[in-house]
């Protein structure tokens, strides 16, 4: 843990004289919060989801949860009182989740405009003897995950070669100088979470571990090893983990594969209106995209899945511990492959997030005293569109200006999912508030209406932090 | 109230023998349902208006709603066990509200391919002695108001002058032959509703009025008062009409001004990319529409607003009324002016829906056994998009490839809100599910997920029919 937040954990415990001492709950029944959130999961998305994995008239497992509300997401600008800024990322909306502090895009358990390191959920619970772990589809080091135990002003400083300087495509697009260990900061990312007490870290993003490590000859993955990870990367070598290390898992070099892709790989792809449409735009006419199904996706099969590792993690975190966890889990590429206009991909991200929930439930159903949440960080573009039209009746092309998938489900019709956010590579997120559900022990603690911040305040408060 | 639907009542008696009879509740405390629609309102839309109305960290009144959940939309092709579509429209949405029936697209309150007539909420409510109301922004023959209380075939026969054959700009789009009278129909949808047993009818739509009833040499109005409605056009005329006389209020001639506009009137505009854009999309830039506030539309002033519509039905529906009443409420315009892609306009619309629920529920609280139920028909197109981009680090201009509004928020913050579904004239809807919310007498009643029929069902019994 590095100085900054030491101190702010010292000045917390300081700051609330009211809350209930470690040590009272110390003794007590084991209590766990388990937060799985899905990356870009808004309402569109469940519902395609849905649609596509039970049928319109199906339900998700997520759709059975006694308690839901909507989360309101909050970003500010760059600057000490910035103003609100509508639309998130995945690195303020995480930090407002796992610290409860509202941020600028881009930064991770960090102030906007002060750079102050803000204490984490997971840092407050390991404080209090609690066992801590993350889970991911993406790179661990991704602003989701690593927003949990790691404080870096510039979320795409994820490992020690990128801290000084990041480039994409040759564009010089960030970095984070006053981070580094020899500026006083707590390194980047990887290297921050070799040098964690989390217990399990489990996700992709081994090549964010094969740098040396800042003022070290050692290897990030080997500054885990001699900090007490046992670090795996295999499936196989994930069950076979014995309990009582503390586990790093890293399957995949970047961001795993996801379960599900369109017909050959297919990505969304543009309409494409005849010539005499180009004339005017009631003449001629449009050739969409021609429909598919989804398929599974072949390089998944490398790497273990979501419920996989949460499975793991539960096993890791609550083998002889009369103490408790946090957990958090995320399914990381709901949001990845909506960037990538790839419904198919999100989809079964969502299905991979609903088996995870699956593993959860049934945990907290042996284990009393277990808050299961549920949450996406933000909205996303995709948005399920009329086929056909509802202006079919009309003797004239319609059709989307952006990129468009007719995707066949397995009950017998057709949808047609919209991305037209932007015209660049990768869709914008959207600022819809987005689904919050919670098992029984939520009842009375998660309210039908909040701000993302708050969900802290209901983790933090049921740990007894 | 037509034959088949009079057969259908009658049949709906004999099926239920577990149902409690209606004399059994007609001498108990008088019972109230009041179902407030918002069209469109879905997740993008309520977050736009609470940004605009009440700022990021506000809350909208409908956020204080104790009970919350997500009602999935359903709609199917127009035949007999036809095959799911995933995005709806306004008359089968209403209709399943109304009757708790899965239609095709258009439909008002008949079955989808075999055209059967569907009683209503409000026709079982009439039949068991319960008083009813229609209050709406649009025109009280538009597809959602109107599936409470008449039935055809097709939406846009919302007069006699209508029914045969529909057009818009000159091409025939529709028509309901089989729905006239002369063919043994109930009529167009005017018609019907001069001809109901509804207590009070509030909204727009005159023009609908002024034709000649089929079959008579009266106009649709003339025959609504020889049928004992006491016609009202202005919202002076509306506080003065005494208690005990039904109601039909036409304050505009098709669907009412809505209360806020953009900067003149500006409606959202396409970004310009520079010509040098258009060689190659990573060069030159983009010049995005002028920010601008939201303005009070002056047309708004000369209407009741919806809250005025709200008060005086309740007022109308509860006097001297030992039994209660069913109410249903429209906010129509969220979803009109986002089909113009006038942002302003659909948040103004929002706002108005908010304080009918204050109505609502001041009157819930006078009054117990009062349900009110608030949410959304359908999913729409607008969305919150980011500014500046979430991209905004590469030297390139990314842009919407769709129409944009810059929205200045009173909180000093610019929203984005992006409409990009098509390339016609009026934005399509989206299949996203929407949010449902209940006052405290839900809790047990509303789950946290259902889909949209099963509102009719908790609607029905509620009030013990």
């Amino acid at each position: 843990m590095n100085k900054a937040v030491s101190a702010a954990l010292a000045a917390l415990a300081i700051a609330i004289p009211g809350a209930p001492l470690l040590a009272e709950t110390a003794s007590q029944e084991p209590r766990q919060v388990i937060l799985i959130i899905g990356d870009g999961m808004d309402e569109q998305q469940v519902t395609i989801a849905r649609n596509y994995l039970k049928g319109a008239q199906g339900e998700l497992l997520l759709d059975s949860m006694p308690v839901r509300g909507a989360s309101q997401i909050l970003t500010i600008e760059d600057r000490v009182n910035g103003k609100p800024i509508y639309v998130a990322d995945s690195a303020n909306t995480a930090t407002s989740l796992a610290t409860g502090v509202v941020t600028s895009r881009g930064r991770l358990a960090t102030t906007a405009g002060g750079d102050e390191d803000i204490p984490t959920i997971i840092e407050i619970a390991e404080a209090a003897g609690y066992r801590t772990g993350i889970v991911s589809t993406a790179s661990v080091t991704d602003a989701t995950p690593a927003s949990f135990a790691a404080h870096v002003s510039q979320r795409f400083c994820e490992n020690p070669d990128q801290i000084e300087r990041v480039e994409f495509s040759g564009i010089h697009i960030g970095g984070c100088p006053q981070d580094m260990q020899k500026n006083g900061g707590p390194g980047a990312i990887s290297q921050q979470l070799a040098e964690s007490d989390v217990d399990v870290i489990l996700g992709g993003g081994s090549k964010h571990f094969t740098p040396k490590a800042e003022g070290s000859q050692l290897s990030v993955a080997d500054l885990a090893r001699s900090n007490g990870f046992n670090v795996v990367e295999t499936a196989d070598a994930l069950s076979k983990a014995p309990t009582g290390e503390r586990l790093l898992g890293l399957f995949s070099e970047s961001t795993m594969p996801v379960r599900m892709q369109g017909e050959d790989g297919r990505a969304s792809e543009q309409p494409a209106p005849s010539l005499l449409n180009h004339v005017h735009q009631y003449l001629g006419d449009v050739t969409l995209p021609e429909s598919m199904e989804c398929q599974p996706n072949p390089e998944f099969a490398s790497v273990p899945t979501l419920k996989q590792m949460t499975d793991a993690a539960l096993t890791h975190l609550a083998a002889d511990n009369n103490k408790g966890f946090f957990l958090t889990i995320e399914s990381a590429s709901i949001d990845k492959q909506s960037h990538e206009r790839k419904p198919c991909g999100s989809i079964g991200e969502v299905e991979q997030l609903d088996e995870a929930l699956a593993s959860a439930l049934a945990f907290a159903e042996q284990h009393p005293n277990t808050l299961v949440l549920v949450t996406a960080d933000h909205s996303q573009a995709a948005q399920l569109i009329p086929h056909p039209s509802l202006f079919a009746a009309y003797p004239i092309p319609t059709y989307s200006p952006g990129y468009v998938s007719l995707i066949e489900t397995p009950e017998g019709g057709v949808m047609m999912v919209n991305y037209a956010t932007t015209n660049f590579m990768m869709e914008e997120h959207t600022g819809a508030a987005v689904p919050l559900y919670a098992n029984a022990e939520g009842q009375g603690l998660v309210p039908p209406y909040l701000r993302q911040p708050e969900i802290f305040d209901i983790m933090k408060n049921y740990l007894g932090l």
